[in-house]
């Protein structure tokens, strides 16, 4: 059994030979070709070179790597994919090709985008999630934020990722006052709201933050990545005594992205990725605000997050960072029903009353549905 | 108390004030500024601009944030620092400055570069350190070469990072039967060699596995915290149970330094941050090799690693990646006698007695310190 990896490479083609030679060393065996001992290691532990798509500046480059390189484990599976590799210039993931056997060591998501909408008791229609801010209110005022924009009937309420266990805003107080908040609402309302806390928190920390959040009544979690590990996801994904929903935070992971030679491609590092680790919804910035994302880089994203991978269920794409009213029916029309909405500032200008401008934000959510259907990412 | 980042900035002074402004907002509130909360949080929680130095194309920007933003988690230090500012083009880090009243939140490298020489009976000299490899040789396999190289008098024998707990040499096999060759090598040449396994894994087996290895007789970890994450590396170096020297490898963490106008500066990365963490030494690519790292970077990067920063005791310096015979001494002239030179394929050519090999490069070694004061990064 094998797996493959997309690379772009920059260079002329015959550099991209060359390069997709030493990618074969580099990941596996890690010595020069000469002294690769031959037998079993030359030929069934070093990577194969299975496709060299020429341009005149950049290739695409195909290496297959045998499963037994990686055992069952998602760490040792990217480090095989991209570990050393990595750190040298002019190289870039652009697909993770994983077979059924290998697939089969990771279970993925627990909800993926119908288990959510089932949750949240929103069958077709686009879902709006928003955020707890700004960090250094109590979690009194949270709570009262919270209560407000499930009032409003906003789907998924988040802390802010800046939301952790400081003095202001205790984790523990802050969590169970917010849930206790949307629970109120929920019942005012007959509405299905959920609370997602953030617990991205030192390692030993992750799991007790987890169960106590669940404890005291969350509806989901958020963690990012990229300060707690890829696994940490996987980890609360396939904890059954957790068995909440989880949504992915992109804080300090920008640099996989950022330089478009290197790292990953943003539909392998925001979807891909993070849906092989079992993340429900992956919020990234989306293109138009104040990131740089293009549209086309976000839509890559939506399709990852939402084609046919094996078993893995769909996952929501999370798309924020500047969506607001002026821009919610473009965001619809890019990436169609399936997707989160994440309006965090943009829902506060939208009336003094919270929950009006929730509502308000909700009703037009409404009508694109029934302005008929929307384009898909697929 | 405020810590202070310093930012490189894209961009004409102009631009240099305005991101600057938006890192102050982007990093804490998340607001656009006039929705901030006059009163604590805007006085409190905002960032502060401490300085901007502004270049033609290239500024440097240093932003100072409350203590209070951090609370006393790693995790969320880093996400002050450059959460979400590190999915933005254009911004880079290039020093992290953290007063002692947020440095004692960390414990930091148990050894150093003293307790590792303490503990390897080296004093003065430059430290050798080589890895087992390839993937795919059996645990036997394995541990004669892990034998051999301890014979030869190499200080630090670590796992390729490329072993983890595969098929071919499961990782329980694997750590006894090394440790155990090592300790019969030891008993022979009277030496303290260190066998350093990789325990990477995933994140529910990181400790056991760090306890397994301690258990068998491993005289060091390693781990790789792109794949596992920044703080896996704080929680084992402060972990009293087993209390071994930590080794980092870079991974799957390339994306943090290849583009020179985003993610980190190498020191920051590869110094600052992983000794915050806890490692004792940090792997990294030397110059001239394979890697494209440029030997000032590499420098900055023993600078970051043993410069003066509170408490925090001094960490080795692991360049790799093509250090062999040839380029010994250029090393050493580089990095000064505190490092660890990581001599890995080179060390195979040397001699096809893989224990003369290893004595040969060590003769290099000793006669490099009779041969007078080495410069240091400094």
């Amino acid at each position: 059994v094998r797996f493959s990896v997309t690379y772009q490479v920059e260079g002329d083609p015959f550099t991209a030979e060359r390069r997709a030679a030493d990618l074969c060393l580099e990941q596996t065996v890690e010595l020069p070709e000469d002294m690769v001992p031959t037998g079993s290691i030359r030929d069934g532990i070093v990577g194969r070179i299975e496709a060299i798509e020429g341009g005149a500046l950049t290739s695409q480059v195909i290496v297959s790597y045998a499963a037994e390189t990686v055992g069952t484990e998602l760490t040792q599976l990217l480090n095989v994919a991209f570990g050393n590799s990595s750190i040298k210039p002019g190289l870039r993931v652009l697909n993770i090709d994983l077979p059924d056997a290998i697939l089969r060591s990771f279970r993925g998501p627990r909800f993926g985008i119908a288990g959510l909408r089932d949750l949240l008791g929103a069958p077709a229609r686009p879902l709006l999630c928003t955020a707890l801010k700004p960090m250094g209110l109590s979690a009194v005022d949270l709570a009262t934020l919270a209560y407000r924009f499930a009032l409003g009937g906003m789907d998924v309420i988040k802390d802010d990722h800046g939301l952790a266990d400081q003095p202001f805003a205790p984790f523990e107080e802050r969590v169970a006052r917010c849930a206790e908040a949307v629970r109120l609402a929920n019942r005012e309302t007959g509405g299905a709201s959920l609370y997602v806390p953030n617990v991205t928190a030192a390692f030993p920390l992750l799991r007790e933050r987890a169960g106590r959040a669940r404890a005291v009544g969350a509806g989901g979690l958020l963690l990012a990545p990229a300060l707690t590990g890829l696994d940490a996801v996987r980890t609360l994904a396939d904890d059954d005594a957790i068995g909440l929903p989880l949504l992915v935070h992109p804080a300090f992971g920008g640099a996989w992205t950022t330089s478009p030679t290197c790292g990953m491609d943003h539909g392998v590092y925001y979807g891909l990725l993070m849906r092989l680790a079992g993340a429900d919804g992956t919020i990234f910035p989306s293109f138009g605000g104040r990131f740089a994302f293009t549209r086309d880089e976000c839509r890559g994203i939506a399709r990852f997050a939402t084609r046919a991978i094996g078993h893995l269920r769909a996952i929501l794409p999370v798309p924020g960072g500047g969506i607001g009213a002026a821009t919610l029916a473009d965001a619809i029309a890019a990436y169609g029903r399936d997707v989160m909405l994440l309006v965090g500032g943009g829902l506060l200008r939208l009336s003094p009353d919270i929950a009006a401008g929730c509502a308000r934000l909700r009703a037009m959510v409404d009508d694109s549905v029934r302005e008929g259907p929307c384009t898909s990412p697929g």
